[in-house]
């Protein structure tokens, strides 16, 4: 329990690749027309290992834990907003539960680690790992052993999304405090310079900026630097919901599903993913590029072009749900657009 | 008949700009946090004239013709292909056929000026101003009379379909060599340079692009300099399918529906129907930027930010459609999201 789990991810097979490449080229439009649905047509074909792919169940799961570091000043928002959320969440009422309905998303939330009690009837998966994080500018935030007991609670959240039929997993957060975790792990994970990755989060003015900046370098000072495992990185600077999130996206990409990557704290979630198991970044897809702080050079980072450039900073998997349609659409081109041979459209110029 | 249509287009009254400002400050989400979708939800709004804006049978219309510049090497494709293609849309295999399906939109294919006979009895309305437009390098490609009739005949389909109970209309085109025509309109109607303009359509290579600029430069020697009225220039430079799309732009803001703008071709329509009625802008919303020739700078002159940047370079109004959940999403979350209030989440951060 103690150690970290074996995760093996193998990255599809290539094999299929020029008989959908063909496949794509046939259909009744100009060769490349169809831009980023066709990188995208590609991607999902390979994952699943088929020409005619289906999405099925699309689901959403949303991670909300608190963080000992918005006690610091991090964030412009009082933790209690952590707890009120999830309320607000189980209720239907916020943007990422409309988005969810609109595109019939299965959702549900987990406590990884809200300081508060929620009641045990509450329509909410109890896996709280504490309280909230410890300050990380005074302590890890958490455990070694928590770390892993984090990842492997993830890891058996999207298993079991993908035993009720999903193949397509979203991830969402909700925790004051939480761009920074993402910000130091983006650092020590991907050697990005704080101050260049700390954003305002959900407003900051320039000198609660300034204080974020100096609060995160002297986390990163506490630290200190050297090889770190993955696992300890994250004990260190957190949060719950960051860890069940990475674990999460370890399990989709087992079990051959689409990952659909929100924004600056999924896509750091993702990072510390890829140090687990490398393969597991050729199962995601980037919903959505936000301003926030580090995410433009996270993306860069990644090699990552988001498919959505809407200026959403919100979080919840709300830029991932967001871009569900597309990958609707590139499965629908794939299998029911007619090739020039089906329609006797002239197609010569596009060889 | 011969004198342009007198068309009135009032801008929507922006009384209600601060109660839904409020509105949308009010939703339990940081503020500004949904980004374009926020001011997408401000303009459909104001349209509507209504805090609770609701969006009802959305409708695509494909304007198909011939251009007399296509026998000019003006593009890749043979101009067998438009009737080919016309052929396509009513099997429903194009697409923009999988896309309308796939988001519920109604869709119909116009002939505005195919160079062919299409029986009477295909599933197609059957508006044709021509068998194709003149060579524009030889001679206006329309008569005004034909431009005028184009004008009122588009404005008639986007009437009728709001009629039908539309109010969001998106407008696609097909037409082989309908690029060069919104080169040409952008240079005459926004003074952008022809050669900056030009693309590669559906792909041509540096010795077709270079020929195709040449061509294009000496369309408009042949046009002259000096004050034109629109009419004239759409005219002059064509086509069918552009006059009748320009026609139902007008048509579709003078009835208060939201238009939803493709790509180049359909920016270029925008652009001339602005001439005739500058507050059609106010109705647009920009569904795609391509990397199309002109369109990114025309986007510019138009102070456009389309809502989604997929590389497409399809046209038939597929930019339009994939925009569609995007406008759901901001009714979406204006209609149903909690506010602070409501959801009792601490808001006076956001204040």
């Amino acid at each position: 329990m103690h150690s970290l789990p074996h995760i093996v991810i193998q990255s599809p097979d290539p094999t299929l690749l020029p008989a959908l490449r063909h496949k794509i080229d046939r259909k009744t439009k100009p060769l490349g027309a169809l831009g980023v649905l066709e990188a995208l047509a590609l991607q999902i074909g390979l994952i699943q290992q088929s020409l005619t792919p289906s999405l099925r169940r699309p689901s959403l799961t949303i991670f909300a834990a608190d963080h000992g570091l918005a006690r610091a000043g991090v964030s412009l928002y009082p933790p209690e907003v952590t707890p009120q959320m999830v309320y607000n969440f189980l209720a239907g009422g916020a943007a990422t539960n409309i988005f969810a309905r609109q595109h019939g998303f299965a959702l549900q939330v987990v406590d990884a680690g809200v300081n508060a009690d929620f009641p045990s009837d509450l329509p909410l998966r109890h896996e709280k790992l504490g309280f909230g994080t410890a300050n990380a500018l005074e302590a890890p935030a958490m455990s070694r052993t928590q770390a892993i007991q984090g990842l492997e609670t993830g890891r058996r959240i999207a298993h079991e999304e993908v035993e009720k039929g999903s193949n397509v997993l979203a991830f969402g957060e909700m925790g004051i405090g939480n761009t920074s975790s993402a910000t130091l792990l983006s650092h020590f994970l991907a050697d990005l310079p704080i101050a260049a990755c700390t954003g305002r989060g959900t407003g900051l003015d320039d000198a609660g900026l300034a204080r974020k900046i100096a609060t995160l370098e002297a986390v990163a000072a506490r630290v200190g630097p050297g090889p770190h495992e993955v696992i300890d990185i994250l004990a260190e600077v957190g949060g719950f919901e960051v860890v069940m999130m990475t674990g999460a996206m370890l399990g989709a990409a087992e079990k051959g599903a689409l990952i659909v990557i929100d924004g600056f704290i999924a896509s750091a979630a993702l990072l510390a993913a890829m140090r687990i198991a490398p393969a597991v970044r050729d199962y995601a897809v980037f919903g959505h590029r936000s301003h926030e702080g580090g995410h433009p050079l996270l993306l860069n980072h990644l090699l990552a072009t988001p498919l959505l450039q809407l200026d959403l900073r919100l979080g919840e998997g709300s830029g991932a749900v967001l871009a569900w349609p597309l990958l609707q659409a590139a499965c629908g081109f794939l299998n029911e657009m007619a090739s020039f041979e089906e329609a006797g459209v002239s197609g010569e110029a596009a060889q």
